[in-house]
């Protein structure tokens, strides 16, 4: 299935894309894609109930409203740093001889085509094309023979936006550049697991003004997802509604010389095979006081 | 006012701390302490009604009860890096030019006298009392001339749990040491900001077993806490909810030579003036197949 959720800002309901691009509302069985509605086995009471209600659910375009993210209010987003060959050599890094942790906070998640704020005095807003990962059963732990793929849920993609300044030169952690408002267009589809049979064969896409910046495969992956899954587990448990950010390929802003960060107005186009693409634009962030 | 939430975990009722040791149940006003509770002047309607009220709320004796952390599902927790003079010279570290910023996520927070889960394998899981500064109006790049404690809902006590070697040696960012389960005893009380006009003059404690390790007074943090949130600000919005963990002072366990971490069976207590206090037991986490 196809999970998206569609109306203004924090009043979205919940829906499913069908295959033929028509979407059916699926308020009357559920309040909404939440954490706690994938704790209690929500996916699959939804599986079982859809096809026998079909032609009673209202349906609509959804191209003709706002995507929010589909996933309300997720659990903590842990990323991943330098998890691609190529970008952990346009970065001048080593490979990481195990995964590299941050964090961004739930709070920084808008729908895939919202707009992304530029912080005041952002000179280094940078975009970073994600496979995000939706958990679906808490990973706790999880020991060497057990399978991390069962905790997924789905699959989305997400846009890990990044102020490089902030991020390396001000004070030396990183969550200092990835957690301004706005910074994680998430969507537009979360699509179940069951759909990505294969998430270590995906094609990522970014393009700015339509100029494609990032170009590559999850087959890039230093650790894949399910080495992901399991490795985090043993340092914090992975609840229902908690997402992973899988890190980005080569082709960042930063990694050119000179850099080629965003700019207010700029377009940005992010798409992974099978998980739909975003269409968002960068715009300054206002404060009191500033007129546009 | 003190404000407290009692019963098991994950099924607390808010009530409120009275000057003589007893408690009032307040679940007849408000549904619970929430994020949403304060940025809906919850703090203020409380204040309001509950004088008028005293006599016909059930009261009770805390003691006899679980404290749970004091906030329900708080925002993000931003968290200060070596934000005391004393801490940085025992870290060996320079004094920093700005404050350092990581992240802990939510679901780490448990209650103020919870057993703290020493994760598989850990060796150097330590302790640091810090004042958490619990935001209660939005707070967004606030200019120079606001007042960023106009924007402080209220004080409490935080025990920012560290696993050293996942913090310093695991790949690169702290958030991987942070993180782990039960990693954030929060409370006992939750103290409205009127009750601490000197946030800058507080004493703190902690000991393991009764021997005093961290005794310091947040006159010594480098970064005050109406600094914090004006800096933070212009980096992320402070939301009503979220937490803003301030550091901690001199004498962790990591300070010591040979370094002396916390081991299973340790009382932990944490204690800061007019905040009530920690004590809180630390065990191994049991995985899968382990008998304690």
């Amino acid at each position: 299935m196809k999970l998206i959720r569609t109306g203004p800002a924090g009043r979205e309901t919940p829906a499913v894309l069908l295959d033929e691009g028509r979407a059916v509302a699926v308020g009357e069985l559920l309040d909404d894609y939440t954490p706690r509605w994938l704790a209690e086995d929500g996916l699959q009471r939804l599986a079982e109930e859809l096809p026998g209600r079909l032609d009673r659910l209202p349906s609509f375009d959804p191209s003709t409203t706002r995507l929010g993210p589909p996933l309300a209010r997720p659990g903590k987003i842990v990323c991943v740093g330098l998890n691609y060959r190529e970008h952990a050599k346009e970065a001048g890094a080593e490979i990481p001889a195990e995964p590299i942790l941050f964090m961004k906070a739930p709070d920084t998640v808008v729908g895939p085509d919202d707009v992304v704020l530029i912080p005041p005095g952002s000179e280094a807003t940078d975009y970073e094309v994600e496979l995000a990962v939706v958990i679906g059963r808490t990973a706790r732990y999880l020991a060497d023979d057990a399978d991390p793929l069962a905790h997924v849920a789905g699959y989305a993609i997400s846009d890990d936006v990044s102020e490089r300044v902030f991020q390396m030169e001000r004070g030396g952690q990183w969550d200092k550049g990835k957690n301004c408002e706005t910074f994680n267009p998430l969507g537009p589809w979360l699509v179940t697991a069951d759909e990505v049979p294969e998430p270590q064969a995906l094609d990522l896409r970014l393009a700015v003004n339509g100029e494609v910046r990032q170009d590559s495969s999850t087959s890039d992956m230093i650790f894949p997802v399910a080495e992901l899954v399991r490795y985090i587990s043993q340092f914090m448990p992975l609840y229902p509604g908690d997402i992973i950010n899988t890190g980005t390929p080569q082709g960042v802003g930063a990694g050119f010389d000179p850099p080629r960060f965003v700019r207010p107005g700029d377009e940005v186009t992010v798409a992974i095979s099978g998980l739909g693409a975003q269409r968002g634009r960068f715009e300054r962030a206002l404060v009191e006081g500033d007129e546009r």
